[in-house]
């Protein structure tokens, strides 16, 4: 049993635009779950050891709901083009490099090294095509302690020779030896997850095997939908039949309903194309520094949380340029202002509290009770020491919370990380 | 007499949009001054000091032409309004603390200890209206080796009672107490500025005094123009008269000509107030963050670009929330891309190293020959160790230049920094 307390400025969401702060409280865990947050020790838990943070904010884990694994190496790197040309020019390349173990191992393990460090507790992740390097990552995903959903990509159209699959046939069956393996492992906190690229990637032949593969082996879904306009229209020129984007995935059952499905991006859903999202229950990925830095545009996430869609943020790395979810949540803010501001004066803007629901309990519900510390939610916490930044006066904890996230705290000022009660850092 | 080499990967921008980059090579400093780059070190520099950075990146100094010191206290916090109503709510209330002597040292030591820190070597600054509190943040700066123009704010009207100052009278004479005692200082790298806040802030009585003082003492000039929509509306009612915003300023002979005049923001420019800078030669002081957080929208840089007008880079604290100058670049370019995306389409986006220049010898040239290492420019260069955050495989020097700006490594990749030519870190 792994039970106790840590005591602190406690703060969390429990619901969208709801910050709750408890300033020097007592947070219970009780077997890896949340059991609740006591202003003093109650007598029945007397026994329990107490984590005393001397003052520094205790928030929960950042859940990442869609970053490139192999793309970590050139993060930062090629920002002058957009999403195509961008993927021809600086993702497939590097991603070719993934069918050399010894690179994979090298890359995989800074990318990992660095996202332990960080805010993120839990992660879903796009590999590569590549199954062993795949599994490899999975490897060093399982050694973090952080909570992650792993997905071998399925390619076998439009893409250059040496990173396409050879066909739909030999995608699927390295898909089911990479499953099989992962299951093989029998990791603690890492999962597989089927992951067709994006629709332009992969022919139907390729979509019904995976639809296959998915309900036999009961996996969740993720994949990228309605990032960039030049995609879009790819996507109508290669699916005609669809009546939207999103109508492409759903047709072979591979876009919410029974499996739980994450879509990245979503800045030019239609209204059809939300609405099924609604029906099915996707979970929308937002990612606004990938969507500014390949020029995509600015996501209507106000029209997605007032109808109700479930919504994370994702850092997409290396369409975003950091692995930081506290620059993920300003981002958020900035480019809810600028939808304002240019695109429709009568969206309000995002509220802090609102993008740090969408931070935590938001994406956090892509993998159950998590990203909130109302009882029986798994313990994903952050100790923060926002001491780092002198303040020269009294703030209160939600002031020492905004600022804490706007100050990109998450780079130095992580002083203790738990997931699912267990301490990683 | 302080002369020596620096040796390392060596980049510059001596033009805006062209990078060079000298790799493993020897950047000479003579008596503060740059005085040419070298593959290797010619005989007769051959008694000279070489310090060996061991292949780190050297750039130059980076140079902030908006930031308000009292606001430093703040930033990050207070992000849920637009401009005016910030101002209000935020800004206002928190300068009136600078009246206290005590708050002042306590909250300016903080700026001035982390500016130094950070990439910046050159910075424009507001403070708040008070003579007594600029003169201890200017005499704080000096110590820091930074080279800065200080600003006492004057301001007039449309404040708190606590804030305004009590007529142009004694806003006038305070100003002209500020410039005397900052001359009796005899500092070598901090000066005075004319620092009118706004227009709204000032009676044309107070902004004839000022222009008298600014001709008197021959100082330059800093305010802001067409920042928010709110703002642009109130000058209009309140200087009904003018043929634009930036007609007000030059009413009274504060907007350019024979004095350097540093405007912040520029976003709502009409094209006759854009002629005008171009014409009395005023430089722009772009700030994307602030210019998203406020709600501002998206600055017309390309434009800018495309007239010749002087343009730098502003973090403008606390309505950026940052003092790093490399986000600066970073959201300068990600706005330029949604300018593209959302407002214009012919509009081409900013280049990494457009923005890098406007961040060095952009801004620098408010200053004079600074923000390259061309030869008599004056030595402001920074040392930057990359390696803070490992890569798996070589990348070229303006890789790693781009890289190192996009993942923030000013926040502690900082080796050494060097002002005329004096090491300061």
């Amino acid at each position: 049993m792994n039970n106790f307390f840590l005591k602190g400025n406690i703060c969390h969401t429990p619901e969208i635009g709801k910050l709750e702060t408890f300033e020097n409280s007592y947070l219970l865990c009780e077997n890896g779950k949340c059991n609740g947050i006591f202003a003093d020790i109650p007598e029945k838990y007397s026994s329990y050891p107490v984590q005393d943070t001397n003052g520094s904010l205790i928030i929960p884990g950042m859940v990442d709901l869609h970053i490139h694994a192999p793309q970590y190496a050139f993060r930062g790197l090629g920002m002058d083009c957009e999403l195509l040309d961008w993927l021809d020019r600086h993702a497939f390349p590097e991603e070719t490099k993934y069918s050399d173990p010894d690179y994979a191992q090298k890359a995989y393990s800074i990318f990992a090294s660095d996202l332990k460090k960080s805010a993120t507790t839990r992660a879903v992740i796009f590999a590569t095509r590549h199954s062993q390097a795949t599994i490899q990552l999975m490897d060093l995903m399982e050694k973090t302690g952080l909570v992650s959903f792993v997905g071998k990509v399925n390619m076998d159209r439009e893409a250059p020779e040496a990173l396409k699959e050879e066909n739909a046939d030999s995608s699927a069956a390295d898909t089911v030896r990479y499953i099989t393996k992962a299951f093989e492992r029998n990791y603690k906190n890492t999962y597989p997850i089927i992951t067709p690229r994006f629709i332009p990637s992969c022919t139907d032949s390729l979509m019904e095997k995976l639809s296959e593969i998915r309900r036999k082996y009961n996996l969740p879904v993720q994949s990228h939908l309605s990032e960039n306009l030049g995609e879009v229209e790819l996507v109508k020129k290669l699916k005609p039949d669809a009546l939207f984007y999103g109508d492409a995935y759903d047709s072979f059952g591979l876009f919410g309903k029974e499996s739980n499905t994450v879509m990245a991006h979503c800045v030019h859903s239609t209204d059809a194309e939300i609405e099924r999202m609604k029906e099915n229950g996707v979970w929308v990925a937002h990612c606004p520094d990938s969507n500014m830095n390949v020029s995509s545009g600015v996501a209507p996430i106000r029209k997605y949380i007032d109808k109700g869609l479930r919504i994370g943020l994702g850092t997409d790395v290396a369409g975003g340029h950091t692995q930081s979810m506290f620059r993920a949540i300003v981002a958020s803010l900035q480019v809810s202002k600028l939808y304002w501001r240019l695109i429709d004066q009568s969206v309000k803007h995002l509220s802090f509290s609102e993008s740090f629901y969408m931070a935590t309990k938001g994406g956090g519900s892509f993998f159950g009770k998590v990203g909130s510390f109302e009882k029986g939610y798994e313990f994903d916490a952050l100790v923060l020491d926002d001491s780092v930044r002198p303040h020269p006066q009294e703030i209160s904890v939600s002031q020492r919370l905004e600022r804490a996230v706007y100050l990109g705290i998450d780079l130095d000022g992580i002083k203790e990380k738990y997931i699912r009660g267990i301490k990683c850092i």
